[in-house]
């Protein structure tokens, strides 16, 4: 079973939710249109079905290894890795000025998709580029960009984050890493980082480590840490890499998932590292890079449903077994003719096509509030921030829904390795996780999100969502039953809204019980949303004769969303609202 | 970390829920009384603690080994399964005149519940042998019981069920397998049977395959099929085994979980087999044997849940990360101290708390609607097989949840195998798949016990429910909330119900492709039902001042389910009632 790039969809999500025509506007895009958008997507699509696609199953069979202080990964990863730098890829979405191939955001989630799908274990690689890339290109200097951008661009070399250590998960606040100055301007940088993604492999020429650590005398806790590069091989005045600096790989770990991606302990004895930036910002220009990659987890979410799903519903088609209820008795079906095989494929689909258009929508926002001008800049930066963790937490939690629906219509055989559909459980596993938890990005969004602006943002979000609604209102029965369910949902997160703005004041344990719930909500509603715009969108493409077809299931998926995954909205809001004095009744012993 | 049977909250389960007053009055178990029930169940949990739960993690990383026409566990199985047999564990709950302890049904739950929880690839291998037991008691002849029972009752040979052939899974009418009558009364069996848990290993004497067939002229579909007791080694008149059948494990399965749990093809050639009741009437004893293992594969459920809920709380406990909101600032706190990692355990105890109740208040009523007399047998025989299919489903589906949140509970370690609760996420994935998909049992549910009476089992369902609000109302405060949750789910139910006993007649596509969600929705509402029962009971100690702690807590779980797993059945009414039509449009192509 192959992989093929659903560019179909892609496209109709750029072309419709993306605000294209601002976003191909903008000065940093100047020369972009849709066209060429397109054929980046499908040239990338046909690499991943040839050359990714096939690593998925020998790459968590065989997994990465650590031989000696180096780490193996299967044979077949250097070569397509190869070939991702020689073909360009790992440029698609930066500027041009520094070698890259200059396409908007959305253009790049959509790439980043493709090759998530193709294989999360080697998509990986490339994500963690892009992060050190955004974050050097922000926070570096003219020098540390001229020496380390443009090989990162062409993913020559490769690219890290260090933040985690054994007492420092998601409280940063405890990291310990130190970074002592040296007469040369640069710093001896100490200690174990653990978690590290492609921290150690040899595909590429050099890696470049971006590391939190404290400077002597910095402040404790979360205040102290600053941001530093360290390059595996260190790099002399023309950019060729030279030296190996004291950065080690001393194990990788053992994991349910993403078994082709090593996941390294590095321990930094005195290496030489650069400052990025200035002192003790560091967890600032980090979170600049990890808001990048929420937001590219959410992708890969996409990711791997997508591809669970094209799995099971190739499957459902070819397996034949029993007679669907209510037609010929005597005639056996292939499964997708049970009803219930039917819902799961539909439901499979309803959330892919859910979080990739809100991931694609969010990236034309986002790429407006950080390279539009500054009107722009101010009306869309609420908007594309509040939706950064809706992205990052629907789409991974629903990849774990997804991967667990693809491997329960394959019945028996999903339990099987070799079917491979039990790998999309395992990988997806990890998305919830990684780059801040559910609960991590619960706290940003009710936190920083909600309460920081006592809801101004979640209201604008409400009445865009409302807007639509009434623009669904003059559309057809169908999309007025659309509207009446975001409608309900809506009212779900207006009523949550409210209770949260004053409970949070005095009792904000019982508003933080409900934060979970609360972004479950929020980006099952917005998530609906998006999916209630396209199906607009695909109505007035169905009225001027426009694939009538495809536009005619965008609008029932919709439809499927609203009835089977917005009435979820309901539950949450009850789980918010009654649910947190069960939760903090002293009576509950633990 | 290790695991400690929850001998308290059975006990609480068996006292107050499972009607024991009227099973331990059964003529079957004249002389049992609590005293000793617990007292068994505590030396399997001690016996489980110290020599199963180590199991886990080295049958999980080794797991079973083909070796030429052998299949080998991990070396510790043998010598556990050895002292398993000594200690005569698997004779609980079997009759003493087979050599069983005799214990009722409720307490072979709470066994089955200990045994599993300690390593379920383990316990598989018991619970096979539990349903051969159960159907040659059932349909075997004296002689068969005679030569087979007693060495099964004591462990010495174990059971398997041959069912599935690669184009027969859900879909049985479609078996193949062959059994031509010989002239000594026997036959030969031929024909591959798949998927056959513990169908090849060393740990026993004998191995006792039952094994579905058709004999020749046999009619083609289900109606054709017979059942046959096929002998790894044939067994000599006094009960020997002898000489090797033919019947061969030629590969088994490398699976996402389980793995020290076989699961083999087996080659069937000319095997020499026993026909077991009746020509033609396989199936219907393979339904005794799969009713009795459905039942178990929803006690596993509770069991891995229970794991994965003790690993969690433990890790919640210890890892210290970061401040709890709204307290002391400059402390810090572990991590249950965060509100959010306080919901997911206090989830996690409540799915596992309704999943133990509901499946111990269902033996109850298994037990008295097959072993009590003529008017208790036709007063519970209904709800007793009302309730199987609840009991697989919730508890499967709800073991895949639990221990997701025990892996997120984990942060990044959760991701790592040797943290060990990976492995609870990968065993729990097979429950809502064998024994019968969720799907087959959502079929089972709307089909069998709610249509083919039009509802009227279902009604007095509802009515208990309703019966057990009233009772609620003249509790405290937090009782009288429970019944209001507990009522408008229970509306929840019954408005879906008359939607479905209407629709099933002119639109079965329609109905049935609201089964799952209405099976969700029933065994939701049936484990808030026992969590409200055993609510009520627990108010009552606490009134009679009898570990007010414990029953405070108990009372606070049941709320904590009605506020926030409750809640869900609303949605899922919503996704039966309006989710056919979108559903079942043909805009959808698939």
């Amino acid at each position: 079973m192959t992989y093929e790039a659903p560019i179909r969809d892609m496209m109709f999500n750029l072309d419709h939710l993306s605000q294209w025509p601002q976003v191909s506007a903008l000065e940093k895009y100047g020369e972009i249109d849709r066209t060429d958008a397109r054929a980046a997507l499908e040239e990338l699509g046909r690499f991943c079905t040839d050359l990714i696609a096939p690593l998925s199953a020998v790459g968590d069979t065989t997994g990465a290894q650590l031989d000696g202080d180096k780490v193996v990964l299967p044979e077949a990863f250097a070569a397509a890795y190869a070939q991702f730098v020689d073909m360009g890829w790992q440029s698609l979405a930066h500027p041009v000025d520094h070698g890259g191939m200059g396409l908007p955001r959305v253009v790049g989630a959509a790439a980043t998709e493709i090759l998530n799908a193709a294989d999360m274990s080697f998509g990986l690689c490339p994500l963690l580029t892009d992060g050190a890339i955004d974050a050097l290109q922000l926070s570096g200097t003219e020098a540390q960009k001229e020496l380390y951008l443009r090989p990162l661009v062409s993913g020559r070399w490769t690219g890290t984050m260090n933040l985690t250590e054994p007492q420092a998960g998601s409280d940063l606040g405890r990291v310990r890493c130190k970074a002592e100055p040296r007469a040369d301007g640069s710093y001896g940088v100490s200690g174990t980082k653990i978690f590290i993604t492609y921290g150690a492999h040899e595909l590429s020429e050099n890696i470049i480590h971006l590391v939190l650590a404290r400077t002597p005398g910095a402040p404790e806790g979360h205040r102290g840490l600053s941001l530093f590069l360290v390059p595996k091989f260190l790099v002399d005045q023309d950019g060729t890499p030279g030296d190996r600096n004291s950065v080690n790989c001393v194990s990788i770990e053992h994991k349910l998932g993403v078994r082709a991606s090593p996941t390294a302990v590095l321990e930094y004895a005195d290496a030489t590292g650069y400052l990025i930036g200035e002192e003790n910002r560091g967890l600032e220009y980090m979170f600049t890079m990890m808001n990048a990659a929420r937001f590219a987890v959410g992708v890969q979410g996409v990711a791997v449903s997508e591809r669970a799903y094209q799995h099971a519903l190739s499957y459902a088609k070819e397996r034949v077994q029993g007679q669907a209820i209510g037609l010929d008795p005597d005639q056996t079906t292939a499964i997708i003719g049970h009803p219930d095989v039917r819902r799961m494929v539909l439901r499979m689909r309803a959330l892919v096509e859910g979080g990739r258009s809100l991931s694609m929508a969010a990236a034309g926002w986002l790429d407006l509030s950080q390279n539009g001008d500054d009107d722009i800049r101010a009306e869309t930066a609420p908007v594309a921030e509040f939706l950064v963790p809706l992205v990052k937490a629907f789409c991974s939690e629903r990849a774990v829904e997804v991967a667990s629906l693809g491997v329960q219509i394959h019945g028996g055989m999903g339990f099987i390795e070799e079917t491979g559909v039990a790998q999309f459980y395992r990988d997806a596993r990890i998305l919830p996780i990684y780059e801040g938890t559910t609960a991590i990005q619960a706290n940003d969004l009710l936190g920083r999100k909600v309460l920081r602006d006592t809801g101004q943002t979640a209201r604008r979000f409400s009445a865009m969502i409302a807007d639509t609604e009434a623009a669904l209102q003059t559309g057809s029965a169908k999309l007025q039953d659309i509207a009446a369910c975001l409608g309900e949902a809506r009212a779900a997160f207006d009523t949550s809204l409210s209770w949260l703005l004053e409970t949070a004041a005095n009792d904000p344990r019982a508003a933080f019980g409900g934060s979970v719930p609360f972004l479950n909500l929020t980006g099952t509603l917005a998530a609906g949303w998006q999916l209630a715009r396209a199906a607009r969108a695909a109505e007035a493409e169905q009225h001027r004769g426009n694939e009538t077809e495809f536009m005619a299931q965008k609008v029932t998926t919709a439809q499927i969303f609203a009835h089977h995954v917005l009435v979820e909205c309901e539950s949450d809001r009850a789980r918010i609202m009654t649910g947190a004095t069960s939760l903090l009744d002293e009576a509950s012993q633990i």
